[in-house]
């Protein structure tokens, strides 16, 4: 039972938001965003070993609500995760997502945590690790189209893998572009705040879409995404929720996706033919494919968010805490002396 | 934002083991009991409304782990569930259960809360409401083959809902007999513990076969299954995982399942042709079926638990704590002032 970060008779350990915004302060960001991009990395060259599936989604009129189920036969990761656009104007989170961990020997699960920040973290350092293969050489700006809850994450994840030294932003709404300059003051990146989708994205070699308007929008009209760039899609993550004009997708030399089913579904492809050409990102990891043959080409991550990612996020926390004790415990699982003898557990109340 | 036990902005409330053990004592298991059927039938009543899928379940060596989500567009429930028969023999639960549930309007998490109590108490109240409508007229002995974590609650629900006033128990283990005879000592039930199932269904009208064993097994030979009874075969939940004998499922009057798609794959009916007949639940409570036309008939109920019962568990154990706040607040949403700026959360810890 070594998945176990205390015995399972002791109870569950819980992350809470202050908990987790704790720890990934005494960490650094960046430190985790890096380490995260080593983990991501070793998950994503054992793909094999993983039971994939596409992710429950049961959609309403203004939201979603997702189950991304996975595991390796040891450890069982799921998140509970929706995205409610809507919900800003209300004063909440778009996205608000917990996460479990659990040992698949017992059954037991072995963490319970927040994963609004978890889910951010894990995103970023996605898009980052991405950028890695599919980025041009010496990759120096960065836009961002989309100022919301995931943009400083995404920008901190590219200064701190691919050395990015310029970040240029741009939103519909100029008070998040507002934000995101200020929590980026200090970073050390050069933040320019733009007025327009062409503005920020003049001179990126990396761009990074991540709005999150549940419809089809087209955030980048076709003729601004120049060849020899890597444009991260990570906003179109819903069946009718996409952020790229068809044509840029036609005109890209290489689609990376995840778990390509699932992609299908939920992906800027869901509005290309069934064989539109994909790469699954793993292959391009183990070098059975090629991201980019030439700092010339248009690589286009078609990024939804995949399963695998939360797994590999909650097993990094699972590593942090084991050390600090960095957790609650939640009484969730009946402790009586006799398994068998669940009716005592009211009995002796 | 009517589904709010509380504010969103304030966290999620959480019942404990400890605390939904205090609950159910202080209301009584039976009227719990009571109170759960009549709401499992309202909720059956509306089955249409429910938007339905078979469970997600990974397996593995020893046992199984489970999700169970349901939406009736207004709250989302799932169960995260395991079954491991083995952790009997290392001192842990068999079945280890959690639960949420949401609201669909905003995504937010409104409950979250152990569910090994509760789910023993919807499936006990599950098989009492199937008693309502298949059991022959004036049923007042029951036989409970399988007297694990599961059996006092069925033979407390069919004592309060069926009047049944005699309960014979079998088990392969001596000693979960002793412990089902010991809690349902004070019962105001005449208890006889029983040293085969043979002598289990003696005169019993009402059989509820309730065992653990991930495998084909023959719980009870078809030659004690006689006409005029209604046989509840609970235990059988997972495809290789089943408890009678293919001939009693042949010979019986009618078969009743929950969700049919759900139950081909891991009930009794497995083992059957795809075109075995079968009536969904539902159906019979709405009067569109008869369970039964006279009361020398065979009727078997082939239950594999569905999700919607636990939206029904999870829905009244919002109900019940409402006013009286039996419950913990957890932190796991984050609460920052303005909804965009997920960045502040860790920058202001």
């Amino acid at each position: 039972m070594s998945n176990f970060i205390i015995s399972p008779k002791q109870g569950v350990p819980f992350v809470s938001v202050q908990m987790m915004a704790k720890i990934i302060k005494s960490y650094g960001v960046e430190q985790c965003l890096l380490k995260l991009v080593d983990a991501l990395e070793q998950d994503f060259l054992r793909w094999d070993e993983f039971e994939k599936s596409s992710r429950y989604a049961t959609h309403s009129k203004d939201g979603v609500i997702e189950l991304m189920p996975i595991s390796d036969g040891k450890m069982f990761a799921c998140k509970y995760v929706n995205g409610h656009p809507i919900n800003t104007q209300r004063d909440l989170q778009t996205v608000a997502a917990i996460g479990i961990l659990s040992d698949v020997d017992t059954g037991y699960p072995i963490l319970l945590t927040e994963m609004c920040l978890l889910t951010a973290l894990r995103t970023a350092a996605t898009s980052a690790m991405l950028a890695k293969q599919c980025a041009p050489k010496n990759a120096k700006t960065l836009a961002v189209i989309g100022n919301g809850a995931q943009c400083e994450f995404q920008a901190l994840a590219m200064k701190a893998v691919m050395g990015i030294t310029e970040v240029r932003l741009f939103d519909t709404d100029p008070e998040a572009t507002k934000k995101a300059v200020e929590n980026l003051s200090d970073s050390g990146l050069k933040v320019v705040a733009c007025n327009s989708s062409d503005e920020a994205v003049e001179g990126a070699q990396i761009i990074i879409t991540c709005t999150a308007d549940k419809r089809n929008a087209t955030v980048l009209k076709d003729e601004l995404v120049k060849k020899g760039v890597c444009l991260i899609a990570i906003g179109g993550d819903c069946p009718g929720k996409t952020e790229l004009d068809g044509n840029t997708m036609q005109r890209a030399d290489r689609v990376i996706v995840e778990f390509e089913p699932q992609t299908r579904v939920e992906g800027e492809i869901q509005h290309q033919s069934e064989d539109f050409p994909v790469i699954e990102f793993h292959r391009i990891l183990k070098g059975e494919e090629k991201a980019r043959t030439s700092d010339d080409e248009l690589v286009i991550f078609d990024g939804v968010g995949f399963a695998s990612e939360d797994y590999t996020g909650l097993v990094f926390l699972r590593d942090l805490i084991k050390d600090q004790a960095d957790y609650e415990i939640l009484d969730m699982i009946p402790q009586q002396s006799n398994p068998k003898n669940l009716y005592s557990v009211i009995n002796n109340t």
